[in-house]
């Protein structure tokens, strides 16, 4: 008999990348073991039930058109999607005040905030068209890109206020830290990889578009039912021994597991939960200690009835204005209009700032602001820092230099480990279908080994939904040639005007800007 | 009876930090535990004994004067000091070339260059007059620097590319990093808990100064034989629980201890292989990802003869060249003269380019370049990187953005786990002294708690060494009163000149400039 140990499957990772792993394992005739840290499988996923909300996830909960791995098992755990509420006006809160709005990005006025931000995501896409969604150290200039910083690099791009203090809310909303905190090249890629700025970011068509009926724990709890007996629960594995001849795997309840290959499915942080003999190679041992998780709370506030849509607004806030704890708000009322509820992410700086509250503290900074409002009926929230065996969410980020130095060992197997998890997956990583893609990509890796499948293989594509079909995203005449602000002064030849800048023309030379013009 | 369980004290951190608080706790009358992850103490001290060497450092080797602890354990211990050898004339290795000079940096020929040189060390010494050791996110301007790598602010201080290229190696040297990975406010803070640029950089009157007679692990050895009994080896610390009336600690080799009070002194992110229960809290979750150690082989070439001495060179050579593996080399020889050899270290990028080589492949490497050269007769090496329970050497950098949202809770009691370790110190932090200051400083928390001492004798400052006395760095009024380049330049007027520049003027407003000109 051969047995597959999967030490912290599953739990440590964003839902589901060891129970797909040890599914797909299983589907195969093998005989995969799931250790599981927690209480609970679904790592950063977690779907809570109670009297008062039905249901609510309060981690991972969103899917959208070409995350086809994660729609694929839903349905074939009969699992149900349903749209975000996207039907009224969104909301733009800006300088004190609401700007009601429709569309993906809060437009702008100001033609030169117009022009500013149409540069904005025109270029972060054209820097991510040039970088390799499974090899980003390989891009063109993936040296240059990696160390800088996404504020250095906004610094560079944005002529304006707006488009800076926007670029760091989108770097918030989809990375859970700050643009000054993560590398260009990486943020870049992130982007790249979930289908550009538009897919990232939009909720029709985009990764917000929809959630699961029921919850999204929901597809891990299938998986681990149908895995049965040999998901061990509470498992935390503290010892990983490669040195005989069956690897050697030793958790907190004093169990000891024996099997010829392991998939390691959690954060890459929390490799360094365990012990290893022999030590992991270099680059390994030291990758680790260098890709943070991300800092969020996941705020849920309940109403007696769905005001906002009475209003004609959707439930959807973008909220700039530095003392407002959230910073986006989503409609999380159920799909039947049952249970209203708003959704709002605490993020990065300002999760921080709340991170040590008591959850009644952090309840009143929520619900205080607004006392005209409607007064909440219930609270719900889930502080993804405090989590040993998540230290934190989303996913984990890539400090300035490391991609580069590090990232081609992100899942360079170890003698017989191999690594899950969704920050080794290449397309929608950092989202349970990059927790699908990259466990079924390491248990094919082991297949592969084992003679059962050729190399060619591990790597799968996935045929598109045909319930949640994405739409391409159209681009106007405008927003692919409208000049930025920098072109259009010079096309303007304003540029003779303000000579008085002479000095700080010299200081813009030594400052790389001639690098500048070498990639935009 | 009380026992103190101290886990994985010393093992993980540089050297001592755990032993000099088990020290003190027993002279005080209490029962201390060390428990080490290895199978030997001095953590990243590693003295190695042979034959070829008589005895060599491969971690932390070097002393200097305001280093008054470790200097007093040196003394209490019997273990002498003797001067890295500094006589004859160092090498300034650059675009190809050797330059033979004297002092502790390379002189500057070029008029510019010099202006250059002389404001970046000025400008790094003032930004870190602003910066509390104790506290360095609360400078002024915490907020700000935090934000930027030292990349970004050598880019906006320097104006010619030797001052930016020999910034980068002063980064590399010191803290085993990039320039573009470390947060300004960081390494600004780190140079000024060690005395400023001067004092850090320098052999003669700086920190490596001098080295200890026999190695510098013997102060950890002759602790270890002190406490006796009580230091329990290779013993990794994997769970620690504080829900009982005494705090449990359990070790890989499957040991449990109670105890009191626990003090954790390994590096910050080497608090992750330990399971805690409760949990920790979040800010401290977090921080322990946030910090990775920097990296280093630090590398001895022996000799049959002094060669380079009877030439007039003293060891010492700063080396900037790319293709370079090594950028540092001292003098290694023996105090009386025999075992010739010189130690190099390669640091950073370098080291990671190198890391995954083999201990052969690597000495060819660094042996190669200089057939010309007396053939080595023998080589030690020591790769930090691959050492699990120290994750790299010499000691943890905080990128971008961690100093001021993590850094107040690096020292932090959790319950009654207290944390001591080099990178909590707050004076020659990342060296031995530091270790010492951070172990001593972490037993009389305990001691306080236990009410044997008032709370303002926690924190104790140390009486000059007589032995290693410190010299005043004299500047000269030209290194007081030479112009920045731009100073220079504004002063003669050119600007004027240079109105071709202006579009890039624009840039340069927008980038910031005008806060440049707010903090320096």
């Amino acid at each position: 008999m051969f047995t597959l140990t999967s030490p912290s499957l599953s739990v440590h990772s964003l839902s589901r990348s060891g129970l797909s792993a040890a599914k797909l394992l299983k589907e195969k005739g093998l005989s995969p073991v799931v250790l599981e840290a927690r209480d609970r499988v679904g790592g950063r996923t977690f779907t809570v039930r109670n009297e008062q909300t039905k249901y609510v996830d309060l981690g991972g909960a969103y899917i959208g058109p070409t995350q086809n791995r994660i729609l694929r098992l839903a349905k074939e755990y009969g699992v149900e999607t349903y749209k975000v509420n996207e039907e009224e006006r969104l909301v733009h809160y800006v300088k004190g005040k609401s700007y009601p709005f429709r569309g993906s990005f809060p437009p702008m006025w100001n033609p030169f905030a117009l022009m500013d931000y149409n540069n904005l995501w025109r270029k972060m896409d054209e820097m991510g068209s040039e970088i390799p969604r499974e090899a980003p150290w390989r891009a063109p200039h993936a040296e240059e890109w990696d160390k800088m910083t996404m504020k250095q690099l906004f610094d560079k791009i944005c002529w304006t206020n707006s488009a800076r203090r926007f670029a760091t809310l989108f770097v918030n909303v989809n990375v859970t830290s700050e643009p000054h905190e993560v590398s260009a090249l990486w943020f870049l890629w992130y982007v790249k990889q979930c289908g550009g700025t538009m897919r990232i970011f939009s909720t029709t068509n985009g990764g917000q578009e929809r959630k699961f009926v029921g919850g999204s724990s929901q597809i891990s709890e299938c998986m681990a039912k149908e895995l049965g007996e040999c998901v061990k629960m509470e498992s935390p594995v503290y010892r990983i021994d490669q040195t005989g001849d069956m690897v050697e795997v030793e958790t907190l309840n004093k169990e000891t597991y024996r099997a010829k290959y392991v998939i390691v499915a959690t954060a890459p942080g929390l490799n360094l939960k365990m012990h290893f003999n022999p030590e992991l190679p270099p680059l390994r041992n030291q990758l680790i200690h260098r890709v943070p998780m991300g800092s969020v709370i996941k705020c849920m506030v309940y109403y007696r009835e769905n005001f906002w849509r009475k209003k004609g607004y959707c439930g959807t806030m973008v909220i700039e204005e530095e003392e407002a704890p959230i910073s986006l708000t989503l409609d999380d009322t159920k799909p039947d209009g049952t249970v209203p509820a708003i959704m709002g992410f605490i993020l990065a700086r300002k999760c921080r700032k709340l991170c040590e509250l008591t959850r009644e503290e952090r309840k009143l900074c929520i619900t205080n602001p607004q006392p005209s409002l409607a007064q909440p009926v219930h609270y719900e929230e889930k502080n993804w820092c405090e989590e040993e065996y998540s230290g934190g969410c989303y996913t984990a980020y890539f400090p300035p230099g490391i991609l580069t130095q590090y990232g081609k060992v992100i899942r360079k197997p170890v003698g017989r480990l191999y690594f899950a998890g969704t920050e080794t997956a290449t397309e929608w990583s950092g989202y349970m279908e990059g927790a699908v893609q990259a466990g079924e990509r390491a248990a094919r890796e082991i297949m592969c080994m084992m003679g059962r499948i050729p190399q060619n293989q591990i790597w799968q594509t996935e045929p598109e939904s045909k319930e949640v079909p994405p739409l391409p995203f159209v681009t106007t005449f405008w927003e692919r040639n409208l000049p930025s602000v920098g072109g259009f002064i010079n096309f303007l030849g304003v540029a003779s005007v303000l000579s008085v800048a002479t000095t700080a023309g010299l200081l813009a030379y030594k400052k790389g800007l001639l690098t500048r013009m070498h990639y935009f």
